[in-house]
């Protein structure tokens, strides 16, 4: 099976960017995904970073649901320490049912202590959020489960009413709604890792959730991976590559040096320039790649990145890079492209997508599922 | 100033519906009323009532919000104390940015046992609920004016950080996101009231919310604007008619016959017959209507509510009741009709949305803003 491709959108908008035009570019990255092929949008969700401005995924997912067909959604994530478990399940159950079932439940437990002190979480523990999360998931599971029940927790208390079966016509009028999930079913749950050692990756095997990496370099990759698997084994289950994604920034054009150029000078190289190279220079962030290539983090710059860290080029260049890191990292199921701020002018961006879905992705596999003679080689 | 119309959207979808049917009804109707040109629509959030089946009405909202230009939005109402307040002021705040202030804010206590039991109250007590709900009210408050507090309440904790001047370019990269309401400014705040001497009404004219009237007849109609604009009056405001929503169930159609046969036929009929005319008389929610038809609420069927209850006809009929209606009660600012489930065959829906917006509003105007030669008599 050849890589899949999906988006995730942070979605890294330039401060001044309204409120309107995030949602709007929210909303046509959906639709244009959706039209070139993508599998997946995932969505992130903060209350407090300026250049990661959406506070609510699920109105985007609203507003796309019915413009859009294929792809399947997925807020990554939605913080559960900061939201009461019911409001929450009963949301996710009815955006799945609108979905008919093109939505998975991405979940975490807040990245940003200015976030969760908004939230009511003075001093952000870790052992504490997690606490939280898995009391939320409780809670959310007895919800779609629409059996009785009176939880009282530690963080949030929450029931189901016992109903009597409906005897009469008139009865049936007078029912629960059903917010459980798509068919009834538990949602397909998600959740993403960065640091090396991530302990979310060891959740996610343990509970067969699906594990989204967001890329760090090779070394914390394959350890992902490791970690992920040795879990799911022990747990009982079967890791299978294809469900794990990965997000990289990913930008590609008819040739190499037109591709260099637009991340260089676009908003790509505007948005490492000005929020990320900062931050993941002040937050150890850059460690990873800098080992990677040999080099002292300090050095890295925009154009280390777009050289030796990004994934941009022609799409021959981008498949070869591709299946060189798939070859080094035993390769992923779904490729999640980092989106950035084009509102201003999509037409490169969508290009991108476009080559990439239809000119890149046929033609990676997973090097498990490759003939002996790499077709790297022939790219 | 004329009479404005509005749409009330419980929704009132039969059981058997799909969400994704109910949502789909929800954006067709919000963009057919915007082209009639209703001023506003409210819609329900309810987590328990299979009649009444949206459980996040911002969804609505978020779907509709590119696809229509002038109608203002409202959920009536976001159920307080179910929520944390903080992430709820932040998807208001949010919400108004996307709909450029096309945005009003319903607050509720709750009035279904049962949801209230789902998010972790027991016995819902209605001191309880008005106390999360001011509580939860003061923290929104909060969010929205952005400045530095931490706030340990009695059912939630929150607040907001402390920010840093930004001093260079590259601090204000790294600034919070504002997810104040449109233009900084609070939303207009709105609460419903059904009881003759409804406490909201009360709480309205107190902090200055717009009114909002469930009609359960005359009596209780006016008594509404009684003890709001007392209220009003003793808290330093000027009350304002024109502020005032009353929501109806109104149907038009080119005759009376007409409008007569389908609402006892069509959905409307249904939807009583069924479901609300059962609850009505369980709750004493008929007895207004009976009395001031002179009649025992056991006896009240729908052909009663067509005949005496309802606003149905012609545009020359629906003119001439609401305009008996307005000198009996003083009249309103907005109707807001109550909708209903045309999802098979909307045709007549949108003809009588179409006749009550163009036809029937212009001729319905306050008492005091009247000549002295009434209009009714014309009509």
């Amino acid at each position: 099976m050849a890589m899949e491709t999906g988006l995730i959108f942070h979605p890294y908008m330039r401060p001044g960017r309204t409120a309107r035009q995030t949602f709007e570019w929210g909303v046509q990255n959906s639709i244009a995904c959706d039209k070139a092929g993508f599998t997946t949008m995932m969505i992130s969700e903060h209350a407090s970073q300026i250049w990661e401005n959406i506070p609510n995924p699920e109105l985007i997912m609203a507003a796309a649901a019915m413009q859009t067909s294929q792809i399947r959604f997925a807020p990554m994530a939605h913080i559960l320490p900061h939201q009461h478990p019911t409001k929450l399940a009963v949301m996710v159950g009815w955006l799945s049912q609108i979905l008919e079932g093109r939505y998975f439940l991405g979940i975490g437990a807040g990245a940003y202590p200015q976030a969760s002190y908004m939230h009511g979480i003075k001093d952000a523990e870790p052992q504490m959020l997690n606490e939280m999360v898995r009391e939320s998931l409780t809670i959310m599971e007895k919800i779609w489960k629409r059996e009785p029940f009176f939880y009282e927790g530690k963080f949030w208390d929450a029931g189901f009413p016992e109903e009597a079966p409906a005897l009469t016509k008139e009865d049936e009028q007078h029912l629960l709604a059903d917010f459980s999930p798509w068919n009834g079913a538990f949602p397909e749950i998600a959740v993403t890792g960065f640091s090396k050692n991530s302990p979310s990756m060891k959740l996610a095997g343990e509970r067969n959730f699906k594990p989204v990496s967001i890329f760090s370099g090779l070394d914390a990759l394959k350890r992902h991976w490791e970690i992920y698997s040795e879990a799911n084994i022990k747990a009982g289950y079967t890791p299978d590559r294809q469900r794990h994604a990965v997000s990289q920034t990913v930008f590609c054009a008819d040739t190499d040096a037109e591709a260099k150029r637009e991340v260089m000078e676009g908003p790509i190289g505007y948005c490492f320039n000005h929020y990320l190279i900062p931050i993941w220079k002040r937050f150890g962030m850059m460690d990873g790649f800098a080992k990677d290539a040999g080099i002292d983090p300090a050095d890295a710059d925009l154009e280390f990145l777009v050289d030796n860290v990004f994934v941009v080029g022609s799409p021959d260049t981008v498949v070869e890079k591709l299946n060189v890191l798939f070859e080094a990292t035993g390769g992923w199921g779904t490729l999640q492209v980092e989106s950035h701020d084009y509102f201003d002018d999509p037409s490169p961006w969508y290009y991108s997508l476009e080559l990439i879905a239809k000119e890149v992705a046929p033609r990676v596999k997973l090097p498990e599922a490759r003939p002996a003679v790499a077709e790297t080689s022939a790219a």
